[in-house]
């Protein structure tokens, strides 16, 4: 599942998978230009932390074109597309991979500077395409170092989804268990429903089981009970930010799970690229946490479920604290506590 | 909301609130033989504890009287009676409360035998509609006592719905916030929308609103976010069986909100009628869990949430252990740990 995310470069046009109507409905989603990007991010089209950062760096290119398109040379268009990719990496204010890849495609330009409009489009249109190629090379190199830590028999709960449709493919909790499996570790997945969108029962679910990996819903609230009954082995999640600490903010629940999983001595582990960790963050403490629409925890495919006037807590991530991580997996091997200095090293 | 179990003698006929449509639609469900009561059981048209026992009851005069229609008053009709009790108390297998009734009305008429079965139908009618006003006065009770744990300005989180929809009316959970409420002390309620059957979101919600006590939805996945930041004073929830020790069983999810309760200091009640407390139980290591059907988690509305033909788990409860509990509130005070002395006391 690596075509999700599809820019055709052609006729500028980046194809998103709507993981809005999934596992009923695999419709494609059409960005033509950075308008329709940041309706995609914020409406959750597409979603998941690296795959935010990638369809970010192709959302820096369609915004490039729309300067050329408006503007075309004319002088001010370096202003005009500045505040653009300031609005783009606005869309959604918990991923700091967003950030990260309107960053390295800032990085770029200022390098290569002076440039025409039209070459800063084809060098960013390249950089992007390449940002799509890394990601899914880093994810399978993530998934080798952490396949060492699941064992044969393993049954391993996951919440929300890290998976190929959380990155450019291939995934990372997801890549994990992917890789373990290819590896003919015989690996059950737990995978929590992760309301209120559901990524869990739509989206792990769905790659999952199209991947002939053994895959059983539940609901989030049955966690402590499926643990209890000694039900689950690992636990493999992945994460949207992670601070210079260890701390790592992920989908709601993940923080509850973590707790749950200390409380039956449940191994718990995050999966995620080193573009994951915002070093300027000292700990999750200031990791801002997006409360997304009331609509998507009151209404379930347009029907009200909760009585008309009652209002709703949404917060879409909470944050783990480092001593609930027993390891945080990446591309440069699994980082282990105290994880400061792990992470200072990684970067070294 | 007393009105929601309604008996009418003159017509033999149950109506019953049908809790699967609110809060979108306040129909009535009308049971005219056992067949219907225990279909509106085991579909949950009405669930709680204590409302299953009280359906129960008027359970066992319908089973009485679907007796008197097919036999008449021939020999035998005790036995044809005693089958059909049978299966009436089996009907669910986690709520104490059902057998209770049962067992309370069988032993009603060892204590009068012999009677005709037309002199049963009017002692059990009667007995039916005393235990229905004694809930009621039972909760009240209860709400006195729990109400003295809550200070003004408290946010309770309570988990599914343990409110006058879960018993004959009043509630034994949201009786104790009723209770405070009426007292004028400003208290708040977070409701957990528990899945999958979403009693929390749809009729915790609901019947507070009613009663304009102050309720915010949040999903199951948020209460460690929310208990983190503070936002959480005490739990009380309900239990469908309280074993000698103290140890509960209520719906799935109870367990994992009383370990973050634990885990943020935050004082974890259960509020539950005598009747509630099962002293045959050594501990909660031997009551049964129900399984439900899949479809309340695929599916809703009607609507598939999953991808076809990926199993799911359907634990419809938990157990809590006695040491995450705090006090136990009955219509005999608030009973605290140890449990096991406190509840012989209150037997006693």
């Amino acid at each position: 599942m690596e075509d999700h995310i599809r820019f055709a470069p052609e006729d500028a046009v980046l194809y998103l998978l709507d993981q809005r109507y999934l596992p009923g409905r695999e419709d494609m989603f059409p960005c033509g230009n950075l308008e329709q990007v940041i309706y995609a991010l914020q409406e959750m089209v597409v979603r998941g932390a690296p795959a935010i950062g990638v369809t970010a760096a192709f959302g820096a290119v369609l915004a490039a074109r729309d300067v050329l398109n408006e503007h075309g040379n004319k002088e001010g268009w370096e202003e005009a597309l500045d505040l653009r990719l300031n609005a783009l990496a606005d869309a959604r204010p918990t991923a700091v991979n967003l950030a990260w890849a309107v960053n390295r495609l800032r990085g770029l330009w200022r390098e290569r500077a002076p440039l025409t409009l039209e070459a800063l489009i084809d060098l960013w249109t390249a950089e992007a395409l390449l940002m799509q190629a890394q990601d899914i090379a880093v994810n399978k190199r993530m998934g080798r170092h952490g396949a060492e830590l699941l064992s044969h028999g393993d049954t391993v709960m996951t919440h929300c989804n890290a998976g190929a449709l959380a990155t450019a493919g291939y995934g990372t909790a997801l890549g994990v268990i992917y890789a373990a499996h290819g590896q003919g570790k015989d690996i059950r997945v737990i995978a929590n429903e992760t309301r209120p969108f559901l990524q869990g029962a739509r989206l792990t679910a769905y790659e999952l089981a199209r991947q002939g990996v053994p895959v059983t819903i539940a609901c989030d609230n049955a966690c402590a009970l499926l643990m209890k009954k000694g039900m689950v082995n690992k636990v493999v999640v992945g994460a949207d930010r992670i601070a210079a600490n260890g701390d790592a903010a992920n989908k709601i629940g993940t923080y509850g799970v973590a707790l749950l999983a200390k409380a039956h001595n449940v191994p718990f582990y995050v999966a995620a690229p080193l573009s994951t960790i915002d070093r300027n963050m000292a700990t999750g403490e200031g990791i801002p946490i997006e409360e997304r629409n009331p609509l998507e925890v009151t209404h379930m495919g347009g029907t009200a479920i909760t009585p008309q006037g009652v209002p709703v807590y949404n917060f879409a991530f909470d944050v783990t604290p480092a001593a609930l991580i027993n390891g945080i997996i990446t591309e440069r091997g699994v980082l282990l506590p105290p994880f400061g200095p792990a992470i200072a090293r990684a970067f070294a």
